[in-house]
């Protein structure tokens, strides 16, 4: 039986190994924390460091495939193990450019890719983006002439600020024949109130030719990044109607959850396709759907447990992931929830009736 | 966190996990063999007889509901932990009438349910159901004059042999409170040359009034048992448009796998709901779907894999679910494929492309 190892053992490898028992394949799973999400499911769970040049070396020796689910992990292994004959998806190369907010800006800018043009940095308004270590949001900073002094030391790439409409995200998958699979666009709807992401539609409510701009661009940043793997492209719909490359993941993406119930291939299945090298599944969707993160309640640090779960449940079509994370801690994603149908209307009033229930709280003893 | 028990761990219980890993809940199960399918996944799994009651009640002392994914356990047991308080379902009462088919024909015929009426036992032809471990078509032989010296001799039912127009089956769902939830007919086709059943299509292709009366009696018999859980209820459709009732199965069934594809909430998921007393999910389905057991081929009893993968995979729409067994032998359920689609015509043009190649075969050196 093949084995494929996977650095990373988060809610995403947990996602991808609870499809990937569907297959004859065996899961084995690299990470720092003996409660992570994918202990208790992969067939071998070894505790250690992926950013760890030996670990990573170790554990890869008994695989015959090696993927990620997080893209901060050893380079240089990886690198090596390529170098050895070992199968690694995605290449190497292309973690390297990730990894780098400074050369994945200039990849782009290489390949003729639209983003945001970079800027002098005390050129305010400006988007200062550190050059390693960002995730998730963390590591930007928009600098004004008001909170200038809050600028990072570290290195930095500055360019300009996008006048966005709206926020997209557009997954693709590429085998290593080079073949392509584009899934539809994904929306980021931004709650106005606290100008906080509060849940991602799917398809994106936009006109059909921007759609196809989209997806597009998406397959150039792919195209040109010449490997086999997932990657989510995430994407600003400017109020003049161009589109930028913001940044992109070398891996199944919080953007490509409601794949799981609203496409006939989920991501998960299609990394587990693009590792193995089977053909690829189809992006086509089922339905509508919608995804709603599950976020750590404030002020709570406890054993967790999802709030509102039976009302989410009593919406039709409703499902819960919950990431199985031992501990609650305020903003900690926990969780996500999909809804899916015929119509955002329905869909999205669903979503107002449970979202105020709907977070990850202490467990009531 | 919730403890569920589950007596049984092949491929129904695997299932079942794979789908349940998504909640809160900690998923023990109970099977005889060390290599059974939910051995890598359960968070407890321990090797033992379910139809031993020491065992079972051992077993069940640990966990705070208790389930099926097979019928042939202690009942004694079921009924013992029930007394004692512990949740149990579906109702030990239940398994009882459906362990065996002598208490399961008597009440139908009690509640008006309409099935096969009882035959004098020489009055050929004539169909002879053991009363007590038949299993998977097993048990159940059609008496003719010609082969009436192969009759069983242990204690049976003796009745009409149907004139069938077609298989159905319904599963439906229900609750602690008596809420129900009612899947839409699946329909089995078979092979007019071997008479071997070929593949399942959902929803059935009959017209709306026989669906419905299908599912009304189906509705019918669960509302009888007066018990939580999911129930398969399968159908003869007479050529003279009556339906009758053949058997009940008190768990989730080889009828439903394509609801994991197809419909709102899979018949696991619903399992979970009812185990937990979470709301009922939505039967609604999402796209049309066919489902085609993976069988053992002739002569072939080593490790097994599944031949015909890449032809699978090649269908836009398709999915595996390889149920880890490690021997493959002829005949032996190994896995299942899901087909989902528009309309029906295309997705039976996909099965006939991969049906033959599709088997479960010995490993290849």
């Amino acid at each position: 039986m093949q084995k494929i190892g996977i650095l990373g053992g988060g809610q995403l490898g947990m996602m991808f190994i609870q499809n990937a028992l569907s297959y004859p394949v065996e899961i084995h799973v690299l990470d720092p924390s003996p409660e992570a999400s994918c202990a208790p499911i992969a067939h071998r769970f070894v505790v250690g460091d992926f950013n760890d040049y030996d670990t990573v070396m170790r554990f890869a020796q008994e695989v015959d495939i090696v993927g990620i689910e997080i893209e901060h992990v050893n380079l240089q292994a990886m690198k090596d193990l390529k170098a050895m004959g070992k199968k690694v998806i995605p290449d190497p190369d292309v973690l390297e450019i990730i990894q780098d907010k400074g050369l994945q800006k200039e990849f782009y800018l290489q390949h003729n890719i639209p983003t945001a043009p970079m800027k002098n940095e005390d050129d305010f308004p400006v988007v200062q983006k550190l050059h390693k270590g960002g995730y998730d949001g963390k590591g930007v900073k928009i600098l004004t002439e008001k909170n200038r002094l809050e600028k990072f030391d570290e290195a930095s790439v500055f360019e300009e600020l996008a006048d966005i409409a709206l926020e997209l995200a557009v997954i693709v998958a590429r085998n290593e024949q080079g073949e392509t699979a584009i899934y539809p666009v994904v929306e980021q709807v931004f709650n106005p109130t606290y100008n906080l992401l509060d849940y991602l539609l799917t398809p994106a409510r936009i006109d059909e030719e921007t759609a196809k701009r989209a997806q597009e661009i998406a397959l150039k940043v792919v195209n040109a990044f010449q490997s086999p793997g997932i990657f989510a492209v995430e994407l600003f719909l400017n109020k003049d109607g161009e589109i930028w490359v913001n940044e992109t993941a070398p891996r199944v993406h919080n953007s490509g959850h409601s794949t799981i119930e609203a496409a006939y291939c989920s991501q998960f299945d299609m990394m587990l396709r693009v590792l193995m090298n089977y053909p690829l599944g189809s992006t086509q969707l089922k339905c509508k759907s919608a995804m709603l993160n599950i976020i750590g309640a404030e002020n709570q640090w406890g054993e967790a447990e999802p709030g509102g779960l039976d009302a989410l449940l009593g919406v039709p079509g409703a499902a819960i992931h919950w990431y199985a994370k031992k501990i609650t801690q305020p903003g900690r994603k926990m969780g996500h929830a999909t809804f899916v149908g015929d119509n955002f209307e329905w869909i999205i009033s669903q979503i107002e009736q449970v979202r105020d229930a709907l977070k990850s709280i202490e467990k009531k003893v």
